[in-house]
């Protein structure tokens, strides 16, 4: 029966306003760092009304196995549910995909040929990163989860365009990254900035140029306001991925 | 052709595994208010692993014309792109639907027809909060653009239970309402602080018992950490509609 809904709905389906440059967002893992990428896609975004803002879908489905333990074999693997929300994201209409969550970015290749759009890497954003703030070569140090930097997901980058990488030993990363990402996932935020903030101390001690929080659930330990402290660059990856985002979007709507 | 990508994909779409009770959220209205939704939606919810949090698919469109010009015919009508977002909602697997932002209320039958699933209404949200904060009956003073308070959206649902209302008169919902939003939607949300805070003194002037942030954006101008200054019950719209949601979701999931 075509009923007025009906009508309605063939009416709005036809009109192509609706379409442009969605971006989609890969959130959930954890979802406060997809909801805190949204609102960093906002704040960073230049504007002064609605209208000016990035057209995003966020799927997040924090159901999605934990990275690390799928990563080692001691738990489900992420990989199925992680390609199940990238065509989701495709599906609604996402012309370009992020992914804010750096040990995500193990699984990259296989999530980039789950699907026909291109998805921004996390690390190219944060390379971009240090060089709009003037990091061009030096000594970078490194933290994020111990998969992340097993793995040498920034290692292999960073090192391969000349800079020189510092990570923190075993020690520290259990003591201080492993266990500020937990305090964030059970929204401790202000217990984590402690061990994040030893994190970065310690890589400071070892003279480092600039420091990457590359798990997205370390920006949230350390706010935007504290960080000054530290006497020295930092690239946040959600802010750096939120910044790539906001180029490509630009690029896409021609403007 | 049958590649392994396809077969991967027909593999991955039988998986049950990713189903389940999906929250959608028409957002966009402004983006940051759709954002700090999400982020609400995370800290509320007990639990301390990502796997405890609620599944959500966020449609941010911040293209969405201007709900108050667009109700009194001064700009293009909202209603078919809020309904393209709520469509593209249910396809990709919204169970139900949350909408934060109060003026997008005012077409809620039309918003909750075009889909058949259950649209959680904000009002009926806060006044679930104002009642798990002791506020039963009493003055209650509300905030909002002036679509939503001329159009009577809590009024008269609040009068309807025997709460009796107050509202700004025109010239402070201008000069402290509407100021205080103009600045959220450009990102200035310190400058928004003092006409917001004006809004709720000129009410608490008039002996209310209880204020409502009955706009998405007045939340983000007034942050938690300030709000008790007021000695007041504050019901936060966002956080109203978040912990609703968390309500439906454990029934759903038969927690």
């Amino acid at each position: 029966m075509v009923n007025d809904d009906t009508v309605e709905a063939l009416r709005d389906a036809d009109d192509s306003r609706f379409g442009g440059p969605f971006l989609g967002v890969l959130g959930g893992m954890g979802p406060m760092a997809g909801a805190v990428f949204m609102e960093r896609l906002t704040a960073l975004t230049p504007g002064s009304v609605d209208q000016a803002h990035v057209p995003a879908i966020l799927w997040s489905d924090p159901r999605i196995p934990d990275r690390p333990a799928g990563r080692a074999g001691m738990g489900p693997d992420p990989l199925p549910w992680m390609r199940n929300g990238m065509r989701h994201l495709e599906r609604a209409g996402a012309r370009a995909i992020v992914i804010p969550c750096n040990t995500a970015h193990v699984w990259y290749d296989a999530l980039a040929a789950a699907v026909s759009v291109p998805v921004l890497h996390i690390v190219s954003a944060v390379v971009d990163d240090l060089r709009r703030q003037g990091v061009a070569r030096g000594r970078i140090g490194l933290l994020g989860t111990a998969t992340t930097l097993r793995l040498a997901l920034y290692q292999r980058e960073l090192t391969r365009l000349g800079y020189t990488c510092v990570v923190p030993d075993e020690d520290e990363l259990a003591r201080h990254c492993a266990e500020s990402i937990r305090l964030v996932k059970m929204n401790h935020l202000i217990d984590a900035r402690g061990p994040a903030t030893e994190a970065v101390v310690s890589l400071l001690r070892r003279r480092v140029d600039a420091v990457v929080l590359g798990c997205t659930e370390l920006p949230l330990a350390l706010p935007h306001a504290v960080r000054g402290e530290f006497g020295t660059v930092m690239t946040d990856s959600i802010d750096a991925l939120a910044l790539a985002a906001i180029a490509w979007h630009a690029a896409a709507v021609g403007s």
